[in-house]
Protein backbone atom coordinates (compact mmCIF):
# COMPACT_ATOMS: atom_id res chain seq x y z
CA UNK A 1 0.00 0.00 0.00
CA UNK A 2 1.26 3.65 -0.83
CA UNK A 3 -0.42 6.57 0.07
CA UNK A 4 0.04 10.02 -1.51
CA UNK A 5 -1.21 13.46 0.40
CA UNK A 6 -2.42 16.80 -1.14
CA UNK A 7 -3.47 19.82 0.51
CA UNK A 8 -5.51 23.00 -0.93
CA UNK A 9 -5.78 26.15 1.21
CA UNK A 10 -8.70 28.58 0.01
CA UNK A 11 -9.77 32.08 1.47
CA UNK A 12 -12.85 33.50 0.46
CA UNK A 13 -15.99 32.80 -1.30
CA UNK A 14 -16.36 31.10 -4.73
CA UNK A 15 -16.09 33.77 -7.22
CA UNK A 16 -13.47 36.05 -5.71
CA UNK A 17 -11.81 33.57 -3.44
CA UNK A 18 -8.53 31.95 -4.47
CA UNK A 19 -6.61 28.55 -3.06
CA UNK A 20 -3.41 27.32 -3.38
CA UNK A 21 -2.63 23.06 -3.75
CA UNK A 22 0.10 21.66 -2.57
CA UNK A 23 2.16 18.20 -3.76
CA UNK A 24 2.61 17.79 -0.30
CA UNK A 25 4.24 14.13 -0.65
CA UNK A 26 6.70 14.72 -3.07
CA UNK A 27 7.27 18.72 -3.19
CA UNK A 28 7.06 18.96 -6.66
CA UNK A 29 4.92 21.24 -7.01
CA UNK A 30 2.37 24.07 -5.55
CA UNK A 31 -0.19 25.77 -7.31
CA UNK A 32 -2.73 28.56 -7.31
CA UNK A 33 -6.12 27.94 -8.32
CA UNK A 34 -9.60 29.91 -8.51
CA UNK A 35 -12.83 29.02 -9.80
CA UNK A 36 -12.91 31.88 -12.59
CA UNK A 37 -9.67 29.76 -13.80
CA UNK A 38 -11.26 26.58 -13.69
CA UNK A 39 -14.71 27.63 -15.39
CA UNK A 40 -12.65 29.91 -18.28
CA UNK A 41 -9.74 30.83 -19.65
CA UNK A 42 -6.75 29.18 -17.47
CA UNK A 43 -4.45 32.04 -17.53
CA UNK A 44 -1.91 29.85 -16.19
CA UNK A 45 -3.63 28.08 -13.56
CA UNK A 46 -4.33 24.23 -13.01
CA UNK A 47 -7.25 23.13 -12.18
CA UNK A 48 -9.37 19.86 -10.54
CA UNK A 49 -9.89 18.65 -14.49
CA UNK A 50 -6.51 19.07 -15.18
CA UNK A 51 -5.29 17.21 -12.34
CA UNK A 52 -7.74 14.46 -12.93
CA UNK A 53 -6.62 14.53 -16.60
CA UNK A 54 -2.53 14.35 -15.35
CA UNK A 55 -3.50 11.38 -12.49
CA UNK A 56 -4.95 9.03 -15.81
CA UNK A 57 -2.64 10.11 -18.50
CA UNK A 58 0.08 9.26 -16.40
CA UNK A 59 -1.53 6.01 -15.09
CA UNK A 60 -2.77 4.61 -18.43
CA UNK A 61 0.50 5.33 -19.66
CA UNK A 62 2.55 3.20 -17.11
CA UNK A 63 -0.85 0.08 -17.28
CA UNK A 64 0.33 0.16 -21.19
CA UNK A 65 3.89 -0.38 -20.11
CA UNK A 66 2.47 -3.17 -17.78
CA UNK A 67 0.24 -4.53 -19.82
CA UNK A 68 2.97 -4.66 -22.90
CA UNK A 69 5.36 -5.97 -20.52
CA UNK A 70 3.68 -9.42 -19.69
CA UNK A 71 3.41 -10.04 -23.49
CA UNK A 72 7.07 -9.61 -23.56
CA UNK A 73 6.88 -6.27 -25.60
CA UNK A 74 8.14 -3.18 -24.97
CA UNK A 75 7.82 0.36 -26.66
CA UNK A 76 9.67 2.66 -28.12
CA UNK A 77 6.78 4.77 -27.27
CA UNK A 78 3.53 5.74 -25.52
CA UNK A 79 1.67 9.30 -25.77
CA UNK A 80 -1.42 9.15 -23.72
CA UNK A 81 -3.65 12.37 -23.87
CA UNK A 82 -7.09 12.91 -21.43
CA UNK A 83 -9.35 15.56 -21.65
CA UNK A 84 -11.49 15.80 -18.79
CA UNK A 85 -15.00 18.10 -19.20
CA UNK A 86 -16.33 20.12 -16.32
CA UNK A 87 -20.34 20.54 -17.32
CA UNK A 88 -23.93 20.57 -15.68
CA UNK A 89 -24.64 17.48 -14.00
CA UNK A 90 -28.17 16.39 -15.34
CA UNK A 91 -28.73 15.19 -11.39
CA UNK A 92 -28.01 19.02 -10.63
CA UNK A 93 -25.04 20.70 -9.74
CA UNK A 94 -21.71 19.96 -11.79
CA UNK A 95 -19.96 17.10 -12.84
CA UNK A 96 -16.98 15.76 -15.07
CA UNK A 97 -19.10 14.69 -17.60
CA UNK A 98 -16.82 12.53 -19.57
CA UNK A 99 -12.93 12.06 -20.10
CA UNK A 100 -11.12 11.48 -23.75
CA UNK A 101 -8.14 9.34 -24.14
CA UNK A 102 -6.73 9.23 -26.40
CA UNK A 103 -3.32 7.00 -26.90
CA UNK A 104 -0.34 6.93 -29.36
CA UNK A 105 2.05 3.94 -29.01
CA UNK A 106 5.08 3.15 -31.26
CA UNK A 107 5.80 -0.99 -30.43
CA UNK A 108 6.90 -3.52 -32.86
CA UNK A 109 5.74 -6.90 -33.16
CA UNK A 110 2.15 -6.83 -33.04
CA UNK A 111 -0.68 -5.86 -35.43
CA UNK A 112 -3.20 -3.20 -35.00
CA UNK A 113 -6.10 -5.53 -33.38
CA UNK A 114 -3.43 -7.04 -31.23
CA UNK A 115 -2.90 -3.54 -29.98
CA UNK A 116 -6.22 -2.24 -29.82
CA UNK A 117 -6.86 -5.44 -27.40
CA UNK A 118 -3.97 -4.70 -25.27
CA UNK A 119 -4.91 -0.73 -25.13
CA UNK A 120 -8.31 -1.68 -23.98
CA UNK A 121 -7.32 -3.99 -21.63
CA UNK A 122 -4.59 -1.51 -20.07
CA UNK A 123 -7.88 1.08 -20.19
CA UNK A 124 -9.69 -1.31 -17.80
CA UNK A 125 -7.02 -2.16 -15.67
CA UNK A 126 -5.75 0.90 -14.72
CA UNK A 127 -6.18 2.02 -11.36
CA UNK A 128 -7.35 5.38 -12.08
CA UNK A 129 -9.70 4.38 -14.56
CA UNK A 130 -11.48 1.76 -11.90
CA UNK A 131 -11.78 4.86 -9.11
CA UNK A 132 -13.11 6.88 -11.98
CA UNK A 133 -16.13 4.84 -12.40
CA UNK A 134 -18.76 8.15 -12.11
CA UNK A 135 -18.01 9.66 -14.82
CA UNK A 136 -17.79 8.18 -19.34
CA UNK A 137 -14.32 7.56 -20.64
CA UNK A 138 -13.63 7.07 -23.88
CA UNK A 139 -10.71 5.21 -25.60
CA UNK A 140 -8.89 6.26 -28.76
CA UNK A 141 -6.33 3.55 -28.92
CA UNK A 142 -3.47 3.66 -32.42
CA UNK A 143 -0.37 2.38 -33.02
CA UNK A 144 1.97 4.78 -34.78
CA UNK B 1 -18.29 22.91 -20.65
CA UNK B 2 -15.03 23.61 -19.86
CA UNK B 3 -12.14 20.83 -20.99
CA UNK B 4 -8.78 20.57 -19.48
CA UNK B 5 -6.17 18.03 -21.11
CA UNK B 6 -2.80 16.74 -20.09
CA UNK B 7 -0.24 14.52 -21.43
CA UNK B 8 1.93 11.87 -20.58
CA UNK B 9 4.79 10.84 -22.88
CA UNK B 10 6.54 7.20 -21.81
CA UNK B 11 9.12 5.61 -23.12
CA UNK B 12 10.45 1.93 -21.88
CA UNK B 13 9.08 -0.68 -19.84
CA UNK B 14 7.11 -0.65 -16.06
CA UNK B 15 10.28 -0.90 -13.46
CA UNK B 16 12.78 0.84 -15.61
CA UNK B 17 11.19 3.19 -17.93
CA UNK B 18 10.37 6.70 -17.27
CA UNK B 19 7.32 8.99 -18.28
CA UNK B 20 6.62 12.95 -17.66
CA UNK B 21 3.43 14.24 -17.74
CA UNK B 22 2.42 17.94 -18.98
CA UNK B 23 -0.42 20.06 -18.08
CA UNK B 24 -0.86 20.99 -21.41
CA UNK B 25 -4.26 23.34 -20.59
CA UNK B 26 -2.46 25.85 -18.70
CA UNK B 27 1.06 24.77 -19.39
CA UNK B 28 1.56 25.28 -15.64
CA UNK B 29 3.64 22.35 -14.61
CA UNK B 30 5.63 18.92 -16.24
CA UNK B 31 6.70 16.44 -14.24
CA UNK B 32 8.69 12.99 -14.51
CA UNK B 33 6.77 10.70 -12.87
CA UNK B 34 7.98 6.52 -12.74
CA UNK B 35 6.88 3.25 -11.17
CA UNK B 36 8.84 2.81 -8.83
CA UNK B 37 8.84 6.55 -7.47
CA UNK B 38 4.72 5.82 -7.49
CA UNK B 39 4.88 2.79 -5.36
CA UNK B 40 7.81 3.63 -3.25
CA UNK B 41 9.74 6.38 -1.99
CA UNK B 42 8.59 9.78 -4.35
CA UNK B 43 12.16 10.99 -4.22
CA UNK B 44 10.60 14.21 -5.15
CA UNK B 45 8.50 12.65 -8.09
CA UNK B 46 4.54 13.54 -8.26
CA UNK B 47 2.59 10.14 -9.30
CA UNK B 48 -1.03 9.57 -10.48
CA UNK B 49 -2.00 8.93 -6.70
CA UNK B 50 -0.51 12.39 -5.39
CA UNK B 51 -2.45 14.17 -8.77
CA UNK B 52 -5.69 12.29 -7.87
CA UNK B 53 -5.04 13.67 -4.03
CA UNK B 54 -5.17 17.53 -5.98
CA UNK B 55 -7.74 17.37 -7.86
CA UNK B 56 -9.92 16.22 -5.28
CA UNK B 57 -8.78 18.83 -2.68
CA UNK B 58 -9.11 21.41 -4.89
CA UNK B 59 -12.25 21.04 -6.41
CA UNK B 60 -13.64 20.10 -2.35
CA UNK B 61 -12.38 23.43 -1.07
CA UNK B 62 -13.79 25.07 -4.09
CA UNK B 63 -17.30 23.17 -3.73
CA UNK B 64 -17.54 23.91 0.27
CA UNK B 65 -16.63 27.37 -0.39
CA UNK B 66 -19.67 27.46 -2.75
CA UNK B 67 -21.71 25.20 -0.07
CA UNK B 68 -20.97 28.20 2.16
CA UNK B 69 -21.84 31.20 0.12
CA UNK B 70 -25.47 29.65 -0.31
CA UNK B 71 -25.94 29.91 2.83
CA UNK B 72 -24.26 33.70 3.09
CA UNK B 73 -21.41 32.43 4.60
CA UNK B 74 -18.18 33.20 3.99
CA UNK B 75 -14.94 30.62 5.59
CA UNK B 76 -11.85 32.95 6.88
CA UNK B 77 -9.97 29.61 5.67
CA UNK B 78 -10.68 26.23 4.39
CA UNK B 79 -8.14 23.42 4.68
CA UNK B 80 -8.55 20.30 2.70
CA UNK B 81 -6.24 17.17 2.79
CA UNK B 82 -6.24 14.17 0.27
CA UNK B 83 -4.77 11.30 1.13
CA UNK B 84 -5.02 8.61 -2.07
CA UNK B 85 -4.01 5.37 -1.02
CA UNK B 86 -2.62 2.70 -4.45
CA UNK B 87 -3.16 -0.76 -3.59
CA UNK B 88 -3.94 -4.35 -4.01
CA UNK B 89 -7.28 -4.50 -6.02
CA UNK B 90 -9.55 -7.93 -4.62
CA UNK B 91 -10.53 -8.18 -8.27
CA UNK B 92 -7.40 -8.39 -9.32
CA UNK B 93 -4.19 -6.16 -10.40
CA UNK B 94 -4.19 -2.44 -8.42
CA UNK B 95 -6.57 -0.17 -7.10
CA UNK B 96 -7.16 3.17 -5.64
CA UNK B 97 -8.07 1.30 -2.36
CA UNK B 98 -9.65 4.50 -0.51
CA UNK B 99 -9.18 8.56 -0.25
CA UNK B 100 -9.03 9.75 3.14
CA UNK B 101 -10.45 13.66 3.30
CA UNK B 102 -9.66 15.54 5.91
CA UNK B 103 -11.21 19.05 6.37
CA UNK B 104 -10.84 22.08 8.69
CA UNK B 105 -12.47 25.35 7.98
CA UNK B 106 -12.80 28.54 10.24
CA UNK B 107 -16.36 29.93 9.44
CA UNK B 108 -17.79 32.30 12.08
CA UNK B 109 -21.72 31.87 12.37
CA UNK B 110 -22.76 28.24 12.39
CA UNK B 111 -22.56 25.60 15.27
CA UNK B 112 -20.27 22.02 14.52
CA UNK B 113 -23.61 20.70 13.84
CA UNK B 114 -24.99 22.64 10.84
CA UNK B 115 -21.21 22.80 9.68
CA UNK B 116 -20.95 18.75 9.85
CA UNK B 117 -24.42 19.11 7.40
CA UNK B 118 -22.39 21.72 5.36
CA UNK B 119 -19.31 19.93 4.98
CA UNK B 120 -20.78 16.34 4.26
CA UNK B 121 -22.83 18.12 1.43
CA UNK B 122 -20.14 20.08 0.03
CA UNK B 123 -18.07 16.45 -0.52
CA UNK B 124 -21.42 14.42 -1.62
CA UNK B 125 -21.47 17.18 -4.49
CA UNK B 126 -18.44 18.05 -5.41
CA UNK B 127 -17.22 16.90 -9.23
CA UNK B 128 -14.37 15.22 -8.37
CA UNK B 129 -15.83 13.02 -5.71
CA UNK B 130 -18.59 12.32 -7.77
CA UNK B 131 -16.42 11.24 -10.89
CA UNK B 132 -14.63 8.80 -7.97
CA UNK B 133 -17.18 6.44 -7.71
CA UNK B 134 -15.11 3.48 -8.20
CA UNK B 135 -13.17 4.32 -4.77
CA UNK B 136 -13.98 4.79 -1.04
CA UNK B 137 -14.06 8.06 0.09
CA UNK B 138 -13.88 9.57 3.83
CA UNK B 139 -14.63 12.46 5.35
CA UNK B 140 -13.19 14.00 8.77
CA UNK B 141 -14.53 17.44 8.58
CA UNK B 142 -14.74 20.21 11.60
CA UNK B 143 -14.40 23.28 12.31
CA UNK B 144 -10.85 25.29 13.81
Amino acid sequence: MTSRIATTRWEGDLMRGKGQVEFASSHAGRFDVSFPTRSGNPDGQTSPEELIAAAHSSCLAMNLSGTLAAEKLVARSIEVTAEATLGPDPQGGFAITGIAITLRADVEGLDAERFAELAATAERTCPVTKALAGTTITLDAALV
